[in-house]
């Protein structure tokens, strides 16, 4: 059986393959992950809000992570299928966090769904939003 | 009746609200916008592929230049209520490029589709997507 | 303050202005809403599955009493405006049952997820999805 | 190479294994499908439009058919994997129409747009949507 890669792992794994993405794990299990983006204030949208591409960013890395914990492994090639937003309210805060929960997953794909929200108001969702990341098929 | 803003007019615009954005706008109609985004080799996720959150960013970006083409002007305060994008193959190139078709407009808000390709192949989509930007209301 | 329609007249309702549904409200408050779809046989899809688009009809019916709940009134003019769908497993059963619940209400429109699943097993489950409801605007 | 089945035969395969779809092919080729859906008075939702889920289940259909149209056969055990719809205008009419382009095809799914409009106006779009129809996999 396999066992969910833990915290550090991911980091590390992130810090060397794709450091640009700038999101931190901070749980995973091999049902959920919750990550991290610490907001740039030179990347907030007109009205002082975190854009919706850096939402976006967040909720992709988080399924990305989830992917990770479902299939037991840190995985390069499991790439994002297709990913759908919906934004609930302004997102003001410092920091920047989504959780992803396990929908599913069978040999060809995982499905999640995302909920983000800012600082220390997990109640007050600003997105929601469900997507799939293939996974790379046997030969 | 409304006339479309030009794209001086939307690059001076996105420049001055939103410079994080990275996204110029090529062309501007009624019912159409296209846009460009110059990829940043640091940002290439693994593989050397245009990130799916760089992608979702140029859709996000055309969707908002043709909501000002709809409506006839730039508007700040026009938001992404929720987007979903597909991504059909792997995006490697020096540019990125999306273009926007008006799907419907309406008093609350802007549908459209988007398609994106890189680079000198516009027959060649890495991505799909739709997506509504909500107008603001009036008071 | 508005208190949400019961279960009786939310079917009163169904039953008056589209009965073609067939679709049973089972419970319904300001945050969620759980709904049931009998099964008909003739209706199945190869390999004796219940169909995609009967599982859409069951998500959009739960968004709607959801909505109900959520505004606090049965409302014949609130409308679907997007829904997207994910299928995660085979649905067998004899009756589908969907449960909605609220990510965000405001004056323009509801949303919502929702999760399907079969008979006695809603740990099991056959599709998942989002969707916004709009809102008649006031004149 | 595979060539597109041709409508009569997609026509003859729904019959016999999903007669309750209630959607006939128009036009099938490699690259896109054409398909209609005959209104039934005793299914209008309130208002005298034709349903979401109606038209859902038009839009999944005509999918199925760009399926067999890029694969070059009818596949029984293609399956929705994910399907957005967005609502455009109110659906008025006696027929509903479904136009479905290619998106992408790879050896796990195919991807396609839709968009849908009612009798004689092509131009008057009542729904636009995205999915993608899973293939079965080699075993």
């Amino acid at each position: 059986m396999s066992v969910s890669p833990n915290v550090e792992e991911v980091n590390r794994f992130v810090d060397k393959v794709f450091p640009a993405m700038r999101v931190s794990c901070l749980e995973i299990t091999e049902i959920h992950a919750l990550a991290v983006l610490t907001v740039d204030p030179d990347e907030l949208r007109p009205g002082g809000f975190v854009s919706g591409p850096d939402q976006f960013r967040l909720a992709d890395a988080v399924l990305w992570f989830l992917t990770f914990g479902a299939i037991g492994r840190v995985e390069e090639m499991s790439v994002t299928s297709e990913l759908s937003i919906r934004f609930l309210r302004p997102a003001i805060g410092q920091k920047l966090y989504a959780r992803a929960d396990l929908e599913v997953q069978n040999r060809r794909s995982v499905v999640g769904s995302v909920h983000l929200w800012c600082d220390d108001k997990p109640g007050r969702r600003v997105s929601t939003g469900q997507g799939t990341y293939a996974l790379p098929l046997p030969k």
